[in-house]
């Protein structure tokens, strides 16, 4: 049995690198996938962190993402920047599009990233930090896969569609949130059947559309988004502009596309680029004006989303990130043949 | 006493606009806000209907709007288009630069409306369905006054904050939805006190931060976001974009700035839209592939938002408006005098 350690974000990542270079992924897909699993780890992500690694390796051993692909800018100098990942990870369409969203934001204002055919297996906030690092603000928003009923209606049809925000700080970390617009993500209610606890009332339906807290036939019906018919208006509107509009999969059709929900899904994604100095035009500073709000937000006793990663952030920095005796028997198993028995 | 009337949407605009002449109105900010309360009306949303002329003139009276401003617009070409109210009526500075937004989004793909300095006393779905009437698909948030408690918090800080989103379709109405980013909107919350109803559970805690079901202890202490942290996290963004980053009022400093909640806001606004050609560029129709998924939320018995407006819109084109004998009675004495006693 392996011992548990304390490694270094640095040196986690170089390890997850690796792994999927031996899997066959490009340097820059393997480079930029491990740069976001790593992220989720060091912030105490865990649904998100080294846990997704068998995923995104199970996703190309599907032939559901294409490994060597390279992502493809197309930029004519429009705010409008478009990359076709050609079926790659979307960590790596990003790293592709982010210089030219962020000087197309610079110098129009605002800007938009597209990432077509891509295969998703992050979070947005890695991006969305990657952007409030440039001084800008930022919104970006997916669709998924069909396991929502938008409200009133009873059937999976909308994606758990992620929805993330954010702003720059100067010296503090950036507001930034990012949640799916379903109540609960899709694991925590797999999380929920594992250990046979009742989901909350109002997360679900059964498949006859009734409510219901059992975990396991709220997967076999369908998940509700959050804020009744609001969350399923916004749900709504991701599935209109990150996949109608953009000329790629909605969440049904990903779900179609892949026919299982455990292998991560090929569709595109939307990223706004906001410039606060463009916008203010000289009508006040917008970052000391954001920082009242947030000191007013705080003075209260209420919290701003996200502290609690960039507090898990400040820790790996310090003391290095903790993995258990599994996690690094799962790693070493992985090094030592990534597609496992398949191989 | 007046008798009950049904009068056509254009007649009643007609009237109206009159009533904003002789108030002092110029002439683009009588017809845009008459256009706008008669849409109310006309599409049976009551509280944003005739019922709110009174709420302008009292701002008017108040010395909160320049009733003669003229807004000016602050085009460079590039996808920002700005549009200085000078103070006046939120409408009037939305037709000065709804033609440019709707330009520049054809031309650039993705453009924005910046309203600064404005009265705001309409709901946004009237800018929202001007642009989606042009084919585009468009965005629109503002903050609103401090009403709201961020949550975890126990105090006012954010606003009803109202965000809107609009889909242009070729054959049938937009897809469109219009909502408070709080669980209730304030003039229901103030309903519930005059007709002795407890709010549901949620909707507001009293000035102790304690949640209460009693309307009058809401209305002293803080209303709630929808959606719990996800809500709130919506409604800050909205501050964020819509007040610090475009240099304009947030919701606590707009009710700094006028000392009540019974006039109209004056803040600013921000309003994105969207060419779905040229965002798909070339990728399927996004019309036909936005068709299905509607026609997939309505086969399963659900409702796209706004439909009941859209309803009464019809009735209202083939039968004209009801206006009860109080309404009516309304019009004439604003008709008489705008101001009533002080005038």
């Amino acid at each position: 049995m392996a011992q548990p350690i304390t490694v270094s974000p640095e040196a986690l990542a170089e390890r997850v690198s690796r792994i999927f270079l031996a899997a066959g992924l490009s340097p820059l897909q393997a480079e930029t996938l491990a740069a976001t699993i790593v992220a989720g780890e060091r912030d105490a992500c865990k649904s998100h962190g080294i846990y997704r690694i068998e995923g995104c390796l199970r996703t190309v051993a599907a032939g559901k993402v294409q490994p060597q692909a390279e992502p493809e800018l197309q930029d004519d100098g429009s705010p409008v920047v478009r990359v076709d990942a050609k079926g790659a990870f979307s960590t790596a369409a990003f790293a592709v599009g982010l210089p030219v969203l962020v000087a197309r934001a610079r110098q129009h204002g605002l800007a938009a990233m597209v990432v077509n055919s891509c295969t998703h297996i992050s979070a947005l906030w890695p991006e969305i930090e990657a952007i409030t690092a440039e001084g800008l603000a930022a919104m970006a928003m997916c669709p998924s896969y069909a396991t929502v009923a938008p409200a009133g209606g009873s059937a999976p049809l909308l994606g758990t569609n992620p929805f993330a925000f954010g702003w720059p700080r100067k010296d503090a970390s950036p507001y930034v949130f990012d949640f799916a617009t379903s109540v609960m993500a899709r694991g925590d209610v797999e999380l929920h059947r594992i250990e046979g606890r009742p989901l909350p009332e109002g997360t679900a339906v059964d498949r006859d559309g009734n409510p219901t807290t059992d975990p396991a036939e709220a997967l076999a019906g369908a998940m509700l988004p959050f804020g009744g018919h609001k969350g399923s208006a916004i749900s709504t509107m991701i599935e209109l502009l990150a996949a109608a509009m953009i000329g790629d999969l909605t969440s049904t059709e990903a779900l179609d596309y892949l026919g299982t929900t455990t292998l991560g899904p090929h569709h595109g994604e939307l990223i706004l680029a906001f410039s606060p100095e463009r916008f203010a035009a000289g009508r006040g500073d917008p970052f000391a004006r954001a920082e009242t709000l947030f000191q007013a937000i705080l003075g209260q006793g209420a919290r701003l989303p996200s502290q609690r990663r960039f507090e898990a952030r400040k820790r790996a920095a310090a003391e290095g990130i903790p993995l258990t005796a599994e996690e690094v028997e799962m790693l070493e198993r992985l090094e030592r043949a990534p597609f496992g028995a398949q191989a």
